[in-house]
């Protein structure tokens, strides 16, 4: 059965690949398995039919049969349990890897989009320009222990895995910040996910939809749609 | 073979249970799964040795035989994937219940750890008055999505699961901010979280854990220590 996931009609980002149906597309080309996909506008996010699929009215979801899924690592973890080469086989093996999906979503992220919130929301605000560096300290602390533990290994555990699949897609979202460029072991990682074919190919799908739905989304939406975290 | 979980040694929060290894007791005494209990002082843990276990220097970590685990909601899976009563025998049960872990982690929590943050670390700040409705209301955001979700059900999905454990478990979070009133079946939720036996003994196995071991932390620790979302 091929899933449908949705995803943003127009790039919330100017084509960066930052919204989150990149992660899911990324791992189903991981997988090698086909999918669809059913584009939204932003203010169909918000619509009840939408909200029916998503409780917190962002993308993306997953549809399979009678299984309707959201939440980003959710959905990664779905297609990873159901195919091979995103968890290992051994059993401790995968719980480690299981535990850097975690680690990606509840550990690095927050100051991530903390960051990005303090961009988007508050770039207008008088205490903006003092409070971002504070804001800024607060990733490189969670950058300066993911870079210790990496060392100089390929991968956060062994071969590639669905916790690498999620870490990089975190850390992609930095990127344009240039504070990755601080930990060259970090930037280095994650110029190995992204030049991995699966990745590659999601990336290009993505940007191939939007370019088929220009005109690109006006920055007021981005603003008022990336309210938590999206995209 | 009884695992051995990581705890502070001495309570960050006066004993108000939100410590994150409260998330992997409460989930062992659902599972009726004895367990050890390795206190560290906050300066350990950031000592080589601990951080050779959890490469961001917190708690709770998970060690069973070979397995070293950190991250609360992998640990969480862990125990949950090996034990009943946390996650649903259904596939597409069992995927939704992972889901709304995910959400805890990845969509829920990341305001309430701004807000904390905004409290604990910038609470000096000048801005500071100016700024935190605007965090309240990023929370509130997501406390109405999911309050709109959970409508007058016991728990988000059927039966409770380990999607509830970590749900309830950062929605604990702001209780004492009083936010969580204003949502009166979300309240509901998370004292009939509390009211579980197995809450019930997780969290005075953990203040039992901190009255043997006084005198409370000094405040200046839990500032330290709370950077970047702990407990």
């Amino acid at each position: 059965m091929i899933p449908t996931i949705t995803a943003f009609e127009h790039s919330p980002d100017g084509g960066k690949g930052l919204a989150r149906d990149t992660r899911v597309r990324w791992a189903l080309e991981e997988a090698g398995r086909p999918y669809e996909v059913r584009l939204l506008s932003f203010p169909a996010l918000k619509e009840p039919a939408h909200l029916a699929l998503h409780p917190f009215g962002q993308i993306p979801t997953y549809e399979e049969g009678d299984l309707v899924l959201f939440e980003t690592g959710a959905i990664v973890f779905h297609i990873a349990e159901r195919h091979a080469r995103l968890l290992p086989e051994d059993a401790n093996a995968r719980a480690r890897a299981i535990a850097w999906m975690f680690a990606a979503a509840n550990t690095v992220e927050p100051p991530i989009l903390e960051l990005g919130t303090a961009r988007l929301l508050e770039h207008d605000k008088p205490w903006n320009k003092e409070r971002l560096p504070l804001v800024e300290e607060r990733v490189r602390v969670r950058l300066k222990q993911l870079s210790a533990r990496l060392g100089d290994a390929d991968w956060l555990d062994g071969a590639f895995s669905a916790g690498d699949l999620m870490m990089i897609s975190v850390l992609l979202r930095i990127k344009p910040s240039g504070i990755l460029d601080g930990f060259p072991n970090l930037s280095a990682y994650v110029a190995r996910g992204e030049a991995r074919p699966a990745y590659k190919r999601a990336y290009k799908a993505q940007l191939a939809t939007y370019n088929a739905s220009r005109p690109a989304a006006p920055v007021e939406r981005l603003h008022n749609d990336s309210h938590g975290g999206e995209p």
